[in-house]
């Protein structure tokens, strides 16, 4: 059973919107090695997993895959926001575009230039399922073959395209609030590297100095340095509400990537920080609910507790 | 930030093995109007919703989704179960099947027969992300218009029509072990078609005699008929750890399905049920850790903790 | 413009439910070589067509891409006329099936067993937009590159490759529902690999003993045999209600196929036969609208015509 | 049984070919929510369509589905116009681009920069079965439930979102030839949701101020107030030749828009306008049938028509 | 560049036709992990390879990518094969079936019954570009990060799922011809997985006991121990004509399998048996050319030799 | 079995890498018409063969698949190659965009810019199996209708087709790097229709004028005019190692694009270019193996060697 807490797992920074940068993004979302792909496949090698005797192996997986749930809300959230008012973006450095709305341009015209044009026509200015050359997610991807070593090494490989990804997306553009996910997630993905990597060593494998994948020198990327510094490449939180995780007795140690650290699975969760909901958008007919609905509402739901007294008596409802 | 409780939603019945019956269950799964669409779709729609002011809606929308991913996991667990051991199958009544094993038999025999090879071929006696008719679920499912009204009549379209395949799946096997999923699927699919209504109801609608769709008299199905006289399908818990959810400003008063009762949102989760590991199947090459490797993990951790302790001092790691 | 009328393009038999035949049937309509993809693509290539002095050739695709509209209504009807009632149905000669309904199968088990599941699960006994294998349709099967002679190159080899595909439908299954459409379809077929013939000869090249393909002998289809005597074949209908096609200039002399029969373009349509509404399936919750339905659509009528006779006096609204 | 007439349902206005308008175009003709899956969806449930005693619903499903196939032809003879050309195209406002052809461009290097690649190398400019993003269209888009109230609630969610999509796509340019036919199709995507909206009214929904979706403005478009001003929004014509249709027992009466019109299905057919048939493109090596082609089908058909009079006598074929 | 010669890599046995069997075996053809894409993705790594020090890993590449060329055709030939004349197919053991042509069975009504029906409706009883589940081969499968190690564990990995898969293959029929394919597939990818592991411990890991993935006991398959008893799963071949193939610098030494063998790479190629040609099937309307087309084709090659030597005077043409 | 030669079939010259010009060559390589495709159609119509006495045609369709192979070789080098260094790319004529790495653009920042990001992202600067708008290869391209005469039509058209999309990638770019492989592959895609076209001749068919398809002069583009004086268009390789092929019993005698030239099929291969292997991109994070690790394969090598001299004594290894 699953449970949510209305923080996300990391801050995201301020910047410019980038309709560019969000549909880069969109690889890390919806693409063959991103954080759906993560999710579902660690939810489904849990749910199907055999071997009682085998639980903290299933613990660890179980335990990543909650994880990237978080994951899924935290990288869409920073695409949502970097088409979020999109409309009013005036380009990249040193290429000046004429703002929309101004000079009789069409106020949703630059979906025709940028990106992916769904993140405005069937979207509107949020996160879409797709990888980032406009690909929809595919049940496919999802790799179980139900043998335990088979299944490790799939996720190493598949942890370490995901960081090798993030790195070139570090490339590709300098948007702080684009960099403040993607650094976060090249952090993350080593850690679960190093879970992994873990799990084959006990069952004897040695990784000597291939580790980790791709041998980014983190002082490369300053916003990765900040975040290794603080040691988050060696830990794994549980995200388990009744405190049965065994992961820890796979998760300990000295890291595989052989950087001296030592790894530690001992805490359930980072703290996160509060989640914002995003304004309305009009030129998208991009309603919520304005204040003439929220008083309705208000309103319908005080005459329905009046008749509810009516019919009931004064009865508590909670 | 999404969290795990090792509990399952609901109980399993126990049952023989039945992989036709696991097979029709993958449209509740991984269909096009199956567990992992609404669970999907209700993320995205919470990631990207617009209107501070349309918090309530928002918080209805998110924890209902969390719930879905507890069905995901539910109705997987029940799929893996059905194919679990399917080679000792004997058949449908009537209809006996020579023992695999025996006779000759080849151990995987079955599998050219019933549902989808893949269950035995790429999975071994697992859920897969797939359909009936074994087509990959697809990202293009999601449906996230932007303006709020639209996705509140998709989602109430969407539930009914999960309703009416359940409806449909219940008609097509008497498995205990697949009906006890499927009754219980029903059931919730009502509560959220209530939730999707009433939302409605506050934005101007009335559905007078319209609800439930499908209009399926409980009565005929004794499972369901059990968990409706529970009041099941006029709660919705909020799944929300941090007690923010507004949902409970819409989800009250008297239910839209026009059965007279109360829709109360005062609860955080049920209870749910352990859940329980499956066990390993050689016949699948499909083996967890053994023994010997339990053993040779308990002394690799032993080993470790030694040489951590003659490098840093007897130091605790937790 | 496209208009519509309310009878069949040809008869349909009537014979037992027979869930197998229907599912193979789908590859007619929904398969890559099926009536959805013929239609489409003459749809296509008539809308891209290129050169006003080319009329005669449009007209002729056109006129084709009309019919296969029909063919569409003509080959679904029959899949849904094969699966109506398929639960009662008693299995192919010699393989007795329990009766659904009785001795404790449920009513729907028969959906688990043949053909594709979704014909129960997802429609309600209807056809899909799918091939006999379950694939769902693609755009990319439709072929308009906008060069005359590869696009009628393409037309011929695409009906020809129709047409085997039926030949081969009718070696698998002798249900005489299946058969009067699979029949009727081969020899439309025909006529349409002699028009696309007929028009490259038109271009140059000469075909001498090459065609029909395949070189079918009609003599071994008694059904196929009746409309060939009756030279369906070597007809074109027009479907134009403005009078205004020029195929005829095309579809003319000599039949390719080397039949020694002259084509015959002169006429609008055939007669065609009413279409029935199939019934009601309680089974598949499918109701359409019941008698109560029905009287309340006349006194809601009645009730706002009153309403407007009030408002704006009493005034024809017909 | 279909028939055509070779008049558009609507004029195209005159503008400059804008190969970016045409794609941002692709998605109202080949997305999920565009012409060819609203044709598709209505004719399945027209075939599928269970219920002798609903005709009138069963009629108004068809005359929209009819009507959805003149919109594919509309749409799509849009998107070829705006393409067609465009290697002279030069540009949006203020974005000089070098006339391709002169100053050593190549004739196709537009194909590089606008829009998808695949309208100059697959088609001849001339419009794709796929969405704005490249997507081909996909059979599963098709809903057909074989339940009449959530057919006609999604048929109504369905319009709505293609009527909010074209609302965006008015935003997105102001090419006059791309919004003349974006105009017409949100009013008739209007009509349609009042017809799907009439239809759920009679079985028991009341609606009140929630139609239209979305709440679009008509003033704030004046291409869409001229033929709002002109009632098309309140009209659904037949497309019937048999005059059978029995669809205005359900569209008669007010408005569910709200607006205080009558809705009236009272005339079979709007007029049109002529079909042009476009120019042929060398560049693209896409010739139709040039001259010297013309003279020797004529040649051909004069040469077998002396041969037919050697052989049958001097009889008619006209 | 690329040559073939007219050899089967490895011979097939007889047995009779099994289309059961030979839908399962199509996973090893078509599936995510089968011939298609080892092949596929090797050759795209191939081509791609960066690093001109690095040659010895791109020869080893190279060189198994050619291998698996010649899998693709010994995997087709032996689903042709099991297919082949299967409506004379007598089903498998104690399972009779009417033979199909007597007793009024249609002759093609084995299609509708097992595995995949386009074997007989799309193709006339060959092989697909499928799975055994009905999906189309997709490029999205090929795996090609540009990074040596993420590749290099990327193919171990793949190698060791085609392994697992074909191990359970295995288990799933005795039919001699799919199992002789089976079995000789099996060595061969231990052999693949060797390499790779190879290529990993020049690059620093140790694998000590963890492979062969899966761990399966060459007892346990006779075929297999046959050919595991021949050393076959130890050899690389280069399949290099200019003998320039510098894998051997990896391909040497211990086995990584850790059976105490020595790798060799010394050879290039094994000696293949010659291929046969399949005969006509008349029920698939499948002819090749008969007696009479061969007859016309030495007739037409003699008379335009004829007109040759009149126009050109007697010159050789080879 | 199949072969490889460590040469490239034609070479690539050197020009400028374009990205742009690098996507849309993708569509001659994974598009629906391009060297995968033809490839594998060719190679599955060469393994389904039937009809042992039509073996010269089953030869000529194998030696024309094998050239295929070579095809994808070459043009996907072409792509890498066009990709490679992409970031130091100064773009198209007139049109200066800031150089990478200097003034602040981050390294990759050109990837979200021009052609398909996965260029950059997913690979590493090299070729994808995708077409030009970024779909992925399908199975479901590959024809094998079984019947002779429908795949040689069907091959015909499909040559012609790749011809026809190659003219249009001719006058999109004159990138000389994209031109020397676009102009190669013009001229063997007119040998394959040449070949095609002859086989539907001995089947009787006579082209008359229709070819070739486009009907190009080659003057027109003059690379291409410089391979056809070379007679290019009417050779036709058997790369077939046992000289076993029979397919000059067909491709002989005077070319069927009546340019009065005889089609040749007596040589075995052309000679080739040298393959060179592309250097690493350090920030794509895309190394190959460097001098250190190049040291330690060496180094590891002779250790084991050391070994096996010790436990086996002196033996020759070779």
């Amino acid at each position: 059973m699953y449970f949510h807490l209305q923080n996300l797992i990391n801050p995201i920074e301020q910047d410019e919107p980038d309709p560019a940068a969000a549909n880069a993004l969109q690889e890390g979302l919806g693409g063959q090695f991103g954080e759906m792909r993560t999710m579902m496949q660690y939810l489904f090698q849990s749910i199907n997993f055999r071997g009682p005797s085998a639980k903290p192996y299933k613990d660890l997986i179980q335990g990543i895959g909650t994880e990237e749930i978080s994951h899924v809300e935290l990288i869409g959230t920073t695409i949502a926001r970097l088409l979020d008012g999109a409309p009013g973006y005036h380009g990249r450095k040193g290429d000046p575009i004429d703002k929309p709305g101004l000079d009789g341009a069409t106020p949703l015209s630059i979906a025709l230039d940028h990106g992916n044009i769904h993140h405005y026509l069937v979207g509107a200015q949020g996160a879409l399922p797709v990888d980032a050359a406009g690909n929809p997610w595919l049940g496919s991807y999802v790799y179980n073959s139900g043998n335990l070593v088979l299944d490790l090494l799939y996720n190493l490989m598949l942890e370490s395209t995901g960081r090798l990804q993030k790195c070139r997306l570090y490339e590709m553009t300098d948007n702080k609030t684009a960099r403040s996910t993607i650094a976060y997630l090249i952090v993350r993905d080593q850690a679960h590297e190093n879970a992994y990597a873990k799990a084959l060593e006990t069952l004897g494998v040695n990784w000597k100095g291939t580790l980790p994948i791709p041998k980014t020198n983190a002082e490369r990327f300053p916003e990765v340095k900040r975040l290794v510094d603080l040691g988050l490449q060696g830990k794994q939180f549980s995200f388990d509400l009744g405190d049965q995780s065994e992961a820890g007795k796979i998760f300990q140690g000295m890291s595989p990537s052989g950087d001296g650290t030592q790894l530690d699975a001992s805490e359930q969760a980072p703290a996160g920080v509060p989640i914002e909901i995003a304004v309305e958008r009009p030129e998208e007919f991009s309603p919520g609910a304005d204040k003439d609905l929220i008083a309705l509402i208000e309103a319908t739901a005080a005459m329905e507790m009046a008749d509810i007294d009516a019919t009931f008596g004064k009865l508590s409802t909670d």
